[in-house]
């Protein structure tokens, strides 16, 4: 349904073009720091509009919190917040009212609920992701007090464009310094290219969010149906347009042999002590669905957003094969934004395992 | 935890060498047929030492339903069914006992729990899957009672060893005729051959399982959280081994553009009426992540098995760095009974969405 | 946590004196008229400063939809509402800052989270159950399209003063008519004569409500955990000030034999067939945790409220024992406002069943 | 469903006469000592047939661990329990085969499910609760290591005999010297003859079952929903037979004014610090729903058992009124059994509570 998460939950509501978009945090640690600049610092790498290689769409997503802070910290309450929406405008979409946009989710959401609001796409837009940005922000703020553990998602590939990123060193200010996200200094400018390219041809770019976090805590994971790997999986496949997720070697590393993939244990000095890590990270930082303290690396893959401007052949509510001559206000690849989406999915991952791990002890 | 499923909810218990394997299935609709002999195929398919390609544990796997079925039928009642563990030799594994053995998860038990149980891979082992073949062999029934919908499951490649499979007309019969259960006549053969010299190597093989499911009624899937396709990446996600997981275009799609990814949708034919249908499949048979009743076809990347016969560099619970001469009895390419618990595991997860699906009319 | 129910779920978040209160109901079955003056109308009766017998505090408690609904149904998408806090007074409450009223749960809340919004009650506070109402509304209204069932509470007895209500009988309209919302004409004023003297005392009485549902379909109820005189103590015993739950017979029924408990059942003419039906209903409408058709008839017992005018011995944050002179603004018996948040709870435990019983056919 | 408890949680499968009746608990946290002959223990609490008051049936009731414990520690994997049925005698149900029984839940079973297992009460029968108990057996472990906690119940009325106990220092002993399981010297023989005589009467009786608490952690329990009297509430309401649960003052507590009912603070010595206490207990332990420390005191009524040795009026499948002459093995008073099921459905409620409070610090 709309509630992810076990003992860290957030439950998202709101259509892309009703009232308001929201999310409610429940079982968040009492006396967490909560700096609401934070929040919307998140919530504005995520919105559209940031640059003219985003949709259009002008939204100020201002966020306003209701509940579960008191001066500053959490209650261990629930947490709500939201954002209005202010750019509703429901004539752009009266056309489309009775069509089913390709690749879009009108078809499936009028068969399976016999009715859905047309004003924009609903709870499919990706405006819905605005709850899950912002209930990340806390979640990251929980992961950093704990263990110093940071969340990073950049784009790592845009169509045929691949960057190099080093994991273990790429910071945050690196990914926000490039207008596409890409910290990798020559694959990013031809990516924007290629992106401005798409917009022209009135056409759209898919591509793959890679992330890396680091100082994570050994042992988070809870076998065998929540092992940190099917739940980071599940969190990422819950997003709109995504079509894959890999961690560690992923598909690629089918292609080792068995002794080329294992990752061979080693003890590392570690302030006056030792500890165990691995001289490879083809596990991608778990074994056994339990994180085993090396950095946690996974890739998602979004397919080429499904709004273009290109004519397209479907079919109406009444069976009718029509053209679509454009599906709505376009936005070549909003894989751009997707970083910021990546990184509070993971946050929330990370949070709701580190509080149950936190049960055991 | 070990409970997966909203409706129809499986619990697996069981360690590799303790006393049994099983599952509880909760909320397993009533009057549902149960063929015993069709679990035990089931669980035929996924035991270990069926041919000399797989591992050479010897196990009669026998499964016993204990509750919740009477006179053929289901009860609507907890199913409780188990696997005696027969073949437990902790003496072969004694000298495991304080090592961490490289990408298993000997490592990360030990750390999360404190304790672990060493004579075998405990709850990390595929033993575990055990109980989730039985209870996916009801789930199939349920599909297949409910619209005569049929999930496959076969080898879609092995190491660089890619086959051809239509996914519209492969049989259960052409997978199970195939030693390595590769439907692709060319490709099976050599696959037999590689995973024969990885033997010889002491090494091992990853790959691709890939599955399709056919007649699925439109509709099933949960946004936004449990969209179809993020309940499928968990579920496989969660079996041992798994490294990736990928639905319709997947990793590859995104060097389309949309114009040329987009599904155009037209009305077929059917029976006295029409119905939606889209001309491509990029979509895996989900958009907005409810089923569009498409073919349901997603890939999952298995790494290479961990257990080898090669020396191999390692630390002990100690701290001191060690040389691990065989991780254990050595099973080249578990691929090989990976359909049946692939083809179990979508099972569990349509059934457990089209109840409830069900409960919204 | 703050959620509550399985397939139709609601989430309930807000302070006392927070920004506002509000709920997110999830799993809503689609095309479910919505009409806002009913939640209103449910609103209100809860809603303190109805007549002198209650809270003086003045809020008008009017509901916002913020998602869910179009065009006057219900999408099958979260319904989100909400209700401003306007009468927010921290200044009220600035003696109490320090303070652990009696039998309330300022102490608990503390030593729980280490942390409290001593500004009222925080979401110990009656408050809190405006989310519940609202939501409640929504599932009376699909209770009433499936089988025209009714879900009626009312006050059954004020401290020593106990009414005769015929289950069978009883309407909306007579407890409404009522000031105590009490139906019985000769134990109701003497209720109210009660309470104004129990204001002018300076202290607070409890009670008993009654609730009675009619028109249950047959089998709602998930055994053995979810049976339905579980999941509706459980709804009640989740309420501010009870302390205890009963059905059909109760605690009385315990002082009769097996042969004087027992319902005899029989065949009852019903339109132009028969249905089976019990001479008595001590079962209270439920065998083995599931409905039997019969009326749900149960008690919830509510303690005197916990804020009163007279001076108690206490005790501060500091370890300090001292005297609360007045503990907040005093409403004598809230148990007036209670018959709309029972009925809510009921109907909310009913609509999840119903969606449950409805998955499995 | 057929699982119980967030963290620490259990599922009961098996109905009364098919292969088996069992437990796994998931959740568990690692590294807990387990003794069989402990859970063994209380399992021989709960069976029938221990002395002449109680059901003639004959079971054994010998307790198998199947997973999650190795060299007598939990391995904080899935536990795995069960008990074989050995006494089943499908024959002697043959006559009841078509019947529905008054007060029991044959009727509505049938009704839900279209389908019934006759051969006894199923998973209606009190013989689910040995999974409760077993499982509340390593739950009372768990209490015990962390905090001294003791869980107790015993019989405090049945059918007028009402008993004195004085909860805060009746042992296990003093419950287990009494036949009736009623620590009161004078009340308990009375109990047993009052039974003696309901047996010669073919009749039967139910009265009330009291728990104590002592040593409870402060800060247990999950407002809002899953307070702690609402999660005590829900556990002892799944319990087979029971009617009414009442917390602290109960339903008596309405006939007391707020500030004879309130529970005043005071400081106590205690060590070489201070804590705080209340004077009263008339909140039975918890306030707000969350547990203040006080001993936690609830009450639990049983009906009079449905099965009885009178002859009854009574419908069958096929709509005929028939007359039921004895409605199977006859047990006057199953309240002797029910301190070990209350007392394990109790601790499992407080442990489950008690690791979702960990998962906050």
């Amino acid at each position: 349904m709309n509630t992810f998460g076990h003992l860290f939950r957030i439950t998202t509501w709101g259509e892309s073009h009703g009232g308001a978009v929201g999310v409610v945090i429940d079982g968040c640690p009492p006396q967490i720091d909560v700096d609401i600049s934070v929040i919307q610092f998140e919530l504005d790498r995520r919105r559209p509009g940031q640059s003219h290689l985003t949709t259009p769409r002008q939204e100020s997503d201002v966020v306003e919190i209701l509940s579960g802070v008191f001066e500053g910290k959490t209650l261990g309450t629930p947490i709500s917040m939201l954002v209005w929406n202010k750019d509703a405008r429901p004539a752009a979409y009266e056309h489309l009212k009775d069509l089913y946009r390709p690749s879009h989710a009108d078809f499936t959401y009028q068969k399976k609920y016999g009715i859905r609001n047309w004003q924009g796409g609903g709870r499919a837009s990706a405006r819905e992701t605005i709850g899950r940005v912002a209930a990340g922000a806390i979640a990251k703020q929980i992961l950093r007090e704990n263990a110093e553990t940071e969340v990073l998602a950049y784009v790592k590939q845009v169509h045929t464009l691949a960057a190099e990123v080093d994991t273990g060193t790429v910071t945050l200010e690196q990914i926000e310094a490039s207008p596409v996200r890409c910290p990798d200094p020559i694959a990013g400018p031809k990516m924007a290219e290629r992106i401005d390219q798409a917009r022209r041809d009135q056409d759209s770019l898919g591509g793959i969010i890679e992330s890396v976090t680091r100082n994570v805590p050994v042992g988070l994971g809870e076998p065998v149906f929540d092992k940190l790997k099917a739940d980071l999986a599940k969190a990422m496949m819950s997003l709109p347009a995504t079509m894959g997720f890999q961690i560690g070697s992923g598909f690629e590393g089918i292609t080792m042999t068995g002794s080329e993939h294992n990752d061979p244990f080693y003890m590392e000095k570690y302030n006056e002590s030792e500890r165990v890590r691995t001289r490879t990270n083809n596990s991608g930082g778990t074994q056994g669905g339990i994180s085993n303290g090396e950095n946690i690396v996974f890739q998602v893959a979004f397919k080429p957003t499904a709004t273009i401007g290109k004519p397209q052949q479907t079919v109406d509510m009444h069976g009718n094969e029509v053209t679509l001559e454009a599906s709505g206000r376009h936005d070549p690849c909003v894989l751009v934004r997707a970083p910021a989406i990546v990184e509070a999915m993971a946050a929330l991952v990370l949070t709701d395992h580190l509080l149950r791990q936190r049960s055991k002890s």
